[in-house]
């Protein structure tokens, strides 16, 4: 990590006002630049394009990088930075966004990519979906039977914190291996071609169509619906309005919920990169 | 439980309607009185307050029974009902309710000086504290430095809750014995006169002003501070707004955040006063 | 604490000499006596009662101090070192000791009668317990069925620790304030009155005879049976063989499961009275 | 499972008398066979190997299945049985076991080769160190600082039972999304290269030389070093013996400490088998 001193922060929301903080705290010289509309800087200053392009040894792109595919997400500023503009002035320094580009070049690292980044962010997930079920849930998570479908990265953290939480805990998986480890937990494990049992609050991680109307009619009757899984979702939404069952689509919780532990998780990837790249 | 059949519910919040709703699962009449305003009433219609005092064998106020100690506390509606025209239509029969009362009766039982119904209002109380700290804080509670100060009934159920959200948890307490069974739950423990530490979120539970100018500047710069003591709680408020130090005083919760399982709480209650009573 | 630089350890087990030693690691002078038998001094040199008696500023005694009610109880030694000579030669310098003794002294403090070091002892305690049961049971605790009397310190502990292991924890208990306590922590709560159920492993911590013959046929025909309540117990070993139960009466875990964690504990204790009583 | 009424249960220890004690509870016949020398049967009763092999429908043999590659793994017999005249008489009926065998058939399955298997045994091999570290250990889990070296099915479970009994818990692991895991726990996490601290109990899953002579004196001067791995282990022990640290190769602890469990992990492997092969 020899060659990086200076990073240039460029665009996107809180979380990566939070990364550059924190990079600042470890000792780095940080330039942040699209941010004129935010209201709470962290104490630190705005600079301006030019001087954070010259300055910087490296960039950090926001996540998603664009949303148009021809200019930087800023959603923090009222200025347009073009992609094509922007990489003319990098020239060969190493930038770290979070994909998708609409091109590919050598100095370009995506951090979203990485696995350590998205084992991660199940704890921001995880507390988000468990801060949504506080706000939505009339009774406590103590105590509340609680199923969650799927045992991958978020399906790990939650069911731990619910645990943790006092609730009683039934996580359904597809194999053998994982209702082993379910059961080890202590919890309840169900094959997920089985799901059944009433209960308080579902939270589904899983991104293919596993809560149907007969599903929900048969589960979730009394159930708070919280579907983690990113679009289509693993919940049909009308039917669950059909049955009047409260369902709710919790996309993108690291950013909303936990915008100062998704910003250090940026930079703890970036950091990965930079050693195992030798930048 | 021979002679009670059918309750009136009179006044008070969406607790009551839960109390209400859980007896009547439970096999009881209940008779919903004092609601008018409220838009969602599980299931149950409102009576006038004629039948339910003739057709009730027994009452259950709100928490707190009044505000003004004329008239029942009824958020919920418009009229006003007077203690006294409500105490004399209520003859002999049980009226439960949280007091204080301005004055007492042979026939009045106070569910809200119970110790169980204190204990078990530390778990939503806990949940409302994590649910607060997930609201205010940018970060997760997964690996903040958490203190509780206090290890009271509220204390043990939330410091457990916030180890189950992976925190680091620190407790403070008095006496040496919760000393000792904080170290084996594996906590820092610390003693209440030596609160030292940088910490992300701090949780007060003990009613005296702990958190002065003083220990605020030397422990909670960098913190979220929660203050679950009753007025005038355990926090400097005005010192911590000097010090740029966010405080929140959260009172109440159990109400706000879990009405449901509050009023399972108030019918638990209610139903160990009658059996100890023999109503 | 100025006064005692130098402690004089005279008699009981393993765990006098981690209690020395442990002193010895905070920087006092120890000298350790009768230990003539003892075949791992962790690295101590044995002192002998001259020099020690001179030498030392106040003594820790074992626990219990004596079982004649006339000699030191020096298992480890076969000298025997009457109470009155050592008193004689005690002068008025402070003894700590596990009681009971046949007379009283000013410079008497008794460390075993302390809230915070029963409560500690619990810990070392319920490891013994699992010990115990994971020796004698042919399952695992994990996913078995587990059973706790009582919810004082032990029962406490114990529960947490076995649901820590993944069992499936009831606690039974008199009281209502505990019984929401245990089921805040998520276990089966059961009043005492009323223990029903089939249990792989029943822990008793009562210290009266709940397990008469009827409770055990109703509740253990398939347990094993572990009483951790001192003498009588709560279990009528008797019944439990005519029944073909495996009941097991483990007592005085502490110094025989953790000696050195059981010194520990006593060295904290003595810490505690030297410090109140600004010796 | 429709072909398949009665169990045939040949040779092993004591984990294949609760394996077919098991299936027997689920409804199947069970015939058990080669268990002269074993003085608790569970009830059940031996058969002779011409009646087992006539009325079986199926047959579990032991893990391993043999020793000398000739004769069937018989402990607790003192006849021995061929593998060629069990295979003659067991003519296409499948045949379950916990390889390697020296031929293949294609009636024979492994359930010892299968994931879950795997899986579920990490549960006794994981309460089988925790009882060593208790017997080895004079102080007491709660509170030590344990190290857990490999992040796999042990140290998963390992590591949340350690912690469940109130432990300070490293783990160390190779790949950084498992280190996210192991920080979402709450547990410090450290790369396997960059081992270091000083830890009172350390349990070693890795299967290859972690701790030699350098790193041992590094980590684990004052600790009990506990190696789970199977053979040669990651420690080296003559090392381990010079710097006079203790260290104990804990193998095969599933059979020894918790042959019920085990019995029981081989029956759900065999059902799986044969549900999935529509045996």
């Amino acid at each position: 990590m020899t060659n990086i001193n200076n990073f240039g922060i460029i665009g996107g929301d809180k979380r990566q006002l939070y990364c550059g903080k924190s990079a600042m705290d470890d000792g780095y010289g940080v330039y942040i630049c699209g941010f004129e509309k935010c209201d709470a800087m962290l104490g630190m200053k705005i600079s301006d394009l030019e001087s954070t392009m010259k300055n910087a040894d490296a960039f950090i792109l926001p996540l998603p990088v664009t949303k148009d595919g021809i200019t930087l997400n800023t959603p923090l500023s009222d200025k347009n930075i073009s992609l094509d503009s922007f990489f003319q002035l990098a020239e060969n320094k190493p930038v770290f966004c979070g994909m998708p580009l609409p091109f590919n070049r050598d100095n370009i690292y995506d951090y979203s990519a990485r696995e350590e980044f998205a084992t991660a962010n199940a704890v921001p997930t995880s507390e988000g979906a468990i801060e949504t079920a506080m706000l939505e849930y009339d009774g406590t998570i103590n105590n509340s039977k609680c199923l969650v479908t799927g045992y991958g990265r978020i399906g790990r953290v939650l069911s731990d914190m619910l645990d943790g939480l006092g609730a009683d805990v039934t996580v359904s998986a597809r194999n053998l291996k994982d209702l082993e480890f379910i059961k080890a937990k202590g919890f309840h494990a169900l094959h997920i071609s089985d799901i059944r049992g009433n209960f308080d609050i579902i939270f589904n991680t899983v991104p293919y169509r596993i809560f149907n109307a007969h599903i929900l009619a048969k589960t979730a009757q009394n159930s708070l619906v919280i579907d983690l899984a990113s679009m289509p979702g693993g919940v049909d939404f009308g039917a669950a309005e059909r049955l009047h069952i409260k369902a709710v689509h919790a996309l993108s919780l690291p950013g909303k919920v936990a915008p100062k532990a998704s910003g250090i998780i940026i930079k703890n990837a970036v950091y990965n990169i930079i050693r195992e790249e030798n930048l």
